[in-house]
């Protein structure tokens, strides 16, 4: 196979930022093979009202009209539940990103994992719009030195660092789906065996009739480090940080399963070089919009999974969502073509340049548009 | 207690490189308090001949004449037991120095440490010279993204990461013990529980009157910082990498046990900024040199230990050692300073600038030398 139609591919987790990086990024949504496009609200301020909401998918729109645009809410106590039903009803968002305060780039108005029961107003307007709930999934680091608690080394068993803090998410999730069947619920960008376990268990308890309500995305760049890679790879760094080489194969095998409670959700996440490359307070964040796709299609085929990769980029996004056809704003469908491709080392000029995940390095596949 | 005699202090992990960088940091051993230090010989190329570890200590002791300086040469195949015997006698090295290949910065030239037993003769030559032997106690990666090896992602149960790094090394450790139980071993910065536990469990099977086979280093950035002081901040990054809390807490309970088998080595490895500061290929190592005693008696005052850190900083290391009154250049004593003592934020100029651990903070001790 040489070429491969993929469809109406889509990437559920997507970072624009706004000004000039919004500029330069969000037209690499399309050049990297995507079509629709699930948007982050992690701004600042958050997105958190249906007039900027509104006014940024217009902005976006704008600059790439061939993307479909699903926007969301960022969860904080500026949500009401009267704002959610109001914001459903519009059409204006599709879902609510709930970050745990704390563990990642513009993550400080998020929740406390630890209860999340002051929102409980929020999901059930969530349920009752069938509006789905993005979990970043993980808790905060405990011990870390930034903030001297470990001159209280007290409960270091029960310590959270970055290496067990999204499976010590997962009962939270657990709970949640229990609280709340019919809410759909999107576990994002796993980084471990624990929570594919958690998304596979919770869905095997799931008779088979019924609709999928948890599901995870997982990234690329997840499907290629692990610790060792960001150990010294600035580049690299992300939140949740990629694990162990057990996790890692856990991620490869769930996003090449086929099944549909796994998806695409890239977490391309830029950043100018110039807040990776420094001596401390890298931004976590790894930039893979504009090779997708590409990405993607390399471990497919390096594990002989071709044939699953429309159900990972495309089939299972478009289900979960129920993303009606009128809804998607272009129907060209994405072909994925044999040829080398090498990632470049820079995208941007100026101050605003965003080194892409693996600069320089050549990939097997590239993308083109088919028209429909 | 505002004024503490630390007695003829000691670091027996040192790195001190060559050229302009020796020539920056050489000084700053007296100056961060410590009186005897231990050398490392990954030099490029790695020190191995009699004729290059006299030189190397010539030069260091014109930059700093009231150090006394302990030589090592690098385990290699370059190494032959008539050499090591001849090494010894004329009193040019105190150890040897063992890298496993490729774990850390110059170390191409190390050992396979899943077996040691082509160097079987050079221990022999060691026991019964008395000379040291060092360990640097990783086992190299096995699955990183950087060699490709996960796309043959076989045994990930069994691989090794830099988060295990380390206790899967401990076994060799062991056997080394066991097949040579003259051999003084110093397991290196050693950065786990299971490290501190395996030289606790060693020492507990000496009967109490032998003398010590097995001890171990601990450096000073181990005992503040963790793998989530590492994720994001390149200045903190290094090998063994900072574990996680517990393992912290072990390292802290160890150094400031006063128990005899643990003492300290800073492992201070300075780099120019530019080769910390980069996109990739971070070079691996902390630098603490010139505040090596500082911040080693922050965490003990922190702790209520100061009246253990004269075991740690001087007495255990010259026990280990068994260094002769007259091999000591210099018997000028340490006092421990209580006072302010700001952090650089570099150190150097031009190219060769080097940052220090925990730059721009503040530690509560100063140190002074007592002439004697």
């Amino acid at each position: 196979m040489s070429r491969i139609n993929l469809g109406v591919t889509g990437d559920y987790h997507v970072h624009l930022r706004e000004g000039k990086m919004m500029e330069l990024v969000t037209p690499t949504i399309r050049e990297g093979g995507v079509s629709i496009a699930y948007i982050m609200p992690n701004l600042t301020p958050p997105v958190t009202t249906i007039e900027k909401v509104v006014d940024y998918k217009k902005q976006l729109q704008a600059l790439s009209p061939k993307t479909t645009f699903l926007m969301t809410f960022y969860l904080s106590r500026d949500l009401t539940p009267e704002l959610v039903d109001k914001a459903a009803k519009l059409g204006a968002i599709d879902g609510i990103k709930c970050y745990p305060a704390g563990v990642t780039t513009n993550s400080q108005a998020g929740v406390d994992p630890n209860d999340f029961s002051d929102f409980y107003p929020i999901f059930e307007a969530m349920e009752r719009n069938d509006l789905v709930l993005n979990l970043h999934g993980e808790k905060p680091s405990t011990h870390n030195d930034h903030d001297h608690a470990h001159l209280d080394d007290t409960n270091v068993d029960e310590a959270i660092h970055v290496m067990n803090a999204e499976s010590k998410f997962l009962p939270a999730l657990e709970k949640l789906h229990k609280d709340f069947p019919n809410l759909r619920i999107v576990l994002e960008h796993c980084t471990t065996k624990a929570a594919i376990d958690m998304v596979e268990k919770i869905n095997a308890e799931r008779k088979p009739e019924d609709p999928i309500k948890v599901a995870a995305t997982i990234t690329a760049h997840h499907l290629y480090i692990t610790i060792d890679d960001v150990a010294g790879n600035p580049i690299n760094f992300c939140k949740p940080i990629a694990k162990l080489p057990l996790d890692r194969q856990a991620l490869i095998k769930a996003s090449t399963s086929g099944k549909p409670y796994f998806f695409f959700g890239s977490d391309s996440a830029p950043h100018i070089l110039s807040n990776k490359v420094r001596n401390e307070g890298v931004c976590a964040g790894v930039y893979t919009q504009n090779n997708a796709i590409a990405y993607i299609a390399e471990i497919f085929d390096k594990y002989n999974k071709l044939d699953n990769l429309k159900k990972f980029v495309s089939d299972n996004g478009i289900g979960f969502y129920a993303i009606p056809k009128e809804k998607i704003v272009n129907h060209d469908e994405l072909i994925l073509v044999k040829g080398e491709n090498i990632i470049p080392t820079l995208i941007g000029e100026g101050e605003c340049v965003v080194q892409p995940f693996k600069p320089g390095q050549k990939l097997s596949w590239t993308v083109e548009w088919e028209s429909k």
